[in-house]
Parts: C-alpha cells; structure tokens; sequence
C-alpha cells in the first residue's frame, strides 16, 4: 500500500505464474513448455539477426512476420496481430472490445489470467460454471454481456470443443466479440482460424509458447477481421509502438515457416500424452481427456496438494491451483516419455509408501 | 469505427513511431538510435542463449538483469524494475502512479507518447509551456495535480535541467510521483538516480535503446524506492507475467556489464554532436544546447519541412514533429562522423540551390 499509487493498484491482484525454478535438474511439468527444443531454424534465423542491427529499432508493425502467420491459413496481414506473448494480446483485447459495461463472461474454471485482465481494466464479470463433468457447455453463454472468452482447449481441464459449439458461441453473441484463446490447439484440437472470414466478431488468439517451443521468445498472436484488427493496433500504438524485438520477429517468423518441425514435435507429445494417460490412469487417477499438452487428473483418494509436494521432493515440478473446483486435481505437462515414466514411478512410489 | 470496440478505443489517438524504413542505404537520422553497434559481449551473451532452453519462459522477475542495473549505482534489485523497452515502463508508471484526477503536468513540447497514455488510461493532463528558449522552469510545476513527468534531457529539444532543478520539482510534489523520463541522460546530462534513497516520491525512467545501441532489443528500466517498484509490478503482473524474453534479458545483462564500450560510444556520438552543431552553425541554423544524441535545430528562413523532404530526397531520414512549437525545428540524430559531414553537405547544397 502506498499514497503514491493510483487507487487501482490497491485493488489488483496479480496473476502468479508457475515456477521457474533456478535449479537445472528438475523434472520441470509445470508450465506447459514443449519437451523438445524449437526449429533449429528459427534458431538459426537469431544467430543471423544477432549484430550490429540490433542499434537499429524493429519493425513496429512486424509485418513479414504477421504475413508469414496469415500465409499459413491463407489470410493477408490485416488479418493478424501480433504481441509480446500471448498475455500481452490478450491484455490488449480486453482493453480493446470488452469495455461495454455488462459482464464479460468466461468458465469458472479456466486460465486464471482472464480475471486479472478484468481488474486492470475495470470490467465487471460473470463465471460461468462448467459442467460437473468440467465441460464448457456453450448455452450458458447467452444472453446480455460485454464479450465472451473461452479457451479452446480449456485450460487446466485439456478439454476442447468442437467447431460447432464455437459457432454456436459466436451466433449467440453477434454483437459482442467472442475470443477464443486457442494457446493449445496445435495437440489435436480442432481450430477456429477457418471461421474468421465468416464471423466479424470472431477473435483467435494463439501462442508460439507450446507447440513452436518459444516459451521464451515471447510471441503471441491473433487473427480476426481488419476491423477487429485496427481496434488492437489503436491499443498496442497507444501503449508501445514495438512490443517485438528484433529477434523474437526473425526466431517468430522461421519458426512459423517449419511445418515440418510442428508437425513431427506436436506428434511426439500426443503419443506421449496417451502413454501418460494410460499410466495415470493404471495408478487409479481419473484423467480429463485432453486435447492439450498437458493432462489434469486426480486421484480419489489423495490429497492433491500433498501428492504435488511429494512429487517436488523427488525434483518433480507439476501445477497444483487452489479453489473449490481445481484443488483436488494436478495439472501435468506432457513431458518426454522419459520424463513422463519418471513420473509415473515416483507416483507409483508416494501411493505406495502413503498406503503403508 | 466499430461496434466491437470498447467506447476507449474511438477516442485514442495513438502514438506514429518515426519511420522505419525497409531500404537499408539511407543514412538514417529520424529515430535517435545509435550510430555503433552495441557492446559485443551483449551480441556475445545472445548468441549463447540461442538454444533450445528457448522453449523454456524466461525468468518472470528477470533478477540477474535487475541486480546488475541496481549494482551500478549501489541499490539492490528491489529498485529496479525492467520492461519491454522504456515505452511500456513508462505505460505501466502512467497507469500505476497518475490516476488520482488532479491532471497530470508535463511539457508542451516533450515527448509525444506521454500525452497517448494519458488517452490510453483516461488521464486528465496539463502541458506546461517550455519557456521561450525552450526550457522547463520548474516552477510552473507548483499546485495540484496527479503527478509529474520531465524528460531529462527533454526531447525534442535535448536541453538538460541540473540535479537542483529536479530536486525542486521533487520538493514541489512531495505526494505525488516526479518522473524523470533519462532516456537520453548518458549523452552529458545529470542523472538524478544519486537522488533516489533521498525521495520517495522520484521515479527514473531509462533505456537500453539509446547510449546502450540495442533500440532492437526491446529494454527499459527503471529506478525508485521499493514501494513504487512495488506497484509497478503489480500492475506488471496483472498484464504480462513475462515482459522481457531470454534473450532480452541475457543481453542487456552483459550490457551493462560492459562499462567501457558504453564510456567509448558515448564520448564518440558526444564529439561527433560537437562537430555536427558547429557545421549547423556554420550554415545559418540556430541549435539548442543539446545534452542527447540527437539536436533540434532550426533555419531562420527555410521551412523545417521542406527541408525535410529535400533531406529525404538526398536519402538523409530527419525527423520533423508537425504543431505550433514544433514545426520550424528538425530534430537530427547524431551519426557517425561521415553521417554528419554528408548530412552538412546535403544541407549546403539544399541552402544554395534554394537561393538561386
């Protein structure tokens, strides 16, 4: 607290990333990063920009990255937008379309950031519960609001919903944007981008965090509409001309380039995916089916805050979150099967020794 | 215009950044970046970041960056705050320190994204006049308001206020934040981090874009007592938990490590803006005393724009700011010493053939 702040900063209460921790030989399955290392030729493309043109500012409107994003789903730039992680576009798109005073509306269970952004920019807003099942079921998602967010696969439940459920979302709400928050849909979900041309309210937004391995290139994007489009511009413009570096739009755009790569990584971690499942679930864990790289299970008869604990105790990282409907449940990155038999094993060794 | 857009957004008038432009053989003098590359141990630490730890989030609280910053005037990282270059330090300062409904006073002639975030955060503001020699005379920031913003050197006019004068306007608002924008402060002038343990109410804001050469990189930072940093991370936190990438965060580390290159690059740009105002001089233009690594200079008769384009013509980018005050002056970043001999010719040339 202090008489200098703004009477706003009083009343924030900030998003709390996972860990990341300084020690090297954890079995970091915490935060969702990739496994495996990113294109060698996004890796390549910053060796080539690391050099004296780094005195030079970047592009502030990154366009032959934003083109090389469109290309892919056959859209022009006017179609893409681009930020400083995915957090930063979707900061901007709250401050952007979801100021019309109601509520905006997203699942109670969710990516716990959507109500931060909501505090920082004053905007009222309703949980919509999932289901007993932790499913999103798209009708509650009528009626008077600002806006709709719904994150496609869900996170931390892995659950996706399909292209129908999402044009029903936006037929509900022609008035109003629906963003759809699709940070994990590369791992076997089904994409919104091919509706963009058909729904003008329609916004995706999308990450090189998890499926590009980019975690710590911070580049985020999104497509919609050129009108939806500009309405980002204006905030991003009134707020920091060049939210990307020099190298993060070089490493972006080969990266966006190597289809390939996506395509044999994304592989890896799927068939990884199932094996953890099946794993988990030969130990007596429910598991949600997951469509992302990252599994939610929990265990009926153990205490998920204590399992997580025990797990760290063996150098074993996973995302525990409080609150009445996520405390009883583990979030899992989908690790390499190495790390995800480690796992496996040290879970097998805490339910074994907790029964004696 | 569009119904999707929160009423914000039809009101803002964002930020136009200077040129950028594609073709690599202009001399370019618009953007006040560097005309030497920066530190090779920056270019050094990069390229052994780029690997497949990229897949891995950088380290949110960027601690190796922010004790390295703290270090070189004796403070510990609790001080230091960093950003996504200073243009999102200084949204963040803006929207964490300037809404208490007093306006907020700044310069009219002063650089032009302050007033953008007042539009961005609904910041009731007051433009204090410059005096007639284009100066700030502390004194006209006395009575009510939200705050206060003085670039130090200002820009665009380069002119520096003395550690007394900041001390006034410290003293003048003792409940409100004084920020001190040093973007251009390794150029010659003072800079007041020697005051921060004395004022709690003092922010300094700088940047790795200017004396540091890496403008491509994306780095700012700033200085205050832990209770303002405090609140600059709150609403950091509630906007994008990891603003600085890896390889961000390594390079400008070993920046600042590398007190010597920065010493040599900034006595060159220092000489080199010697040699560049006596040749100004010398064709007729009158030029502030400039404390930056740019200088303002005006003809008393040719028009600034006119003599812009000419420059443009001669492919020599200046940067001319439309307005009242602002019309008759060119703000010319210092180049290399050929850059400014070139650029001395180019405006010989133009003076002559005008006269014919």
């Amino acid at each position: 607290m202090s008489r200098f702040w703004s009477p706003l900063v009083h009343k924030l209460t900030p998003y709390v990333p996972g860990e990341q921790p300084k020690m090297t030989d954890l079995i970091k399955l915490n935060t969702n990063e990739s496994p495996y290392g990113p294109s060698p030729r996004a890796l390549e493309a910053i060796r080539a920009a690391d050099n004296d043109t780094l005195r030079l500012y970047p592009d502030p409107e990154a366009l032959a990255l934003r083109k090389a994003l469109g290309a892919r789903i056959g859209l022009g730039p006017e179609y893409v937008f681009v930020g400083n992680g995915s957090d930063e576009v979707l900061a901007h798109a709250f401050q952007a379309f979801f100021a019309h005073g109601e509520p905006l509306l997203f699942p109670d269970v969710t990516y716990s950031f959507y109500k931060v952004y909501c505090g920082l920019y004053s905007l009222p807003f309703r949980n919509v519960p999932l289901t007993d099942d932790m499913q999103v079921n798209v009708a509650d998602y009528a009626g008077p609001c600002s806006g709709v967010v719904v994150a496609n696969p869900n996170a931390p439940t892995g659950i996706a919903l399909d292209l129908a459920d999402v044009r029903k979302l936006l037929e509900l709400q022609p008035n109003r944007v629906v963003l759809i928050d699709e940070a994990y849909v590369d791992f076997g979900a089904e994409s919104a981008v091919s509706l963009i041309k058909e729904y003008p309210n329609l916004l995706v937004v999308q990450t090189f965090s998890k499926s590009r391995a980019l975690a710590g290139l911070r580049v985020g994007f999104a497509f919609g509409q050129p009108e939806l489009i500009e309405g980002l511009v204006r905030i991003k413009d009134s707020f920091n001309s060049y939210p990307l570096d020099r190298l993060a739009q070089v490493g972006a755009t080969a990266a966006v380039e190597d289809e390939a790569w996506l395509a044999t990584s994304v592989q890896k971690v799927m068939a990884s995916r199932t094996v953890l499942t099946e794993g988990l679930q030969k130990l007596g864990f429910d598991v949600l089916p997951s469509k992302a790289n990252f599994v939610y299970t929990r265990h009926p008869n153990r205490n998920a805050a204590e399992l997580a604990t025990q797990l760290r105790e063996r150098a074993i990282i996973v995302r525990h979150l409080r609150g009445e409907r996520t405390a009883a449940w583990l979030r899992i990155t989908v690790g390499t099967d190495q790390q995800c038999e480690t796992l496996l094993s040290a879970l097998r060794d805490i339910l074994c020794s907790n029964s004696l």
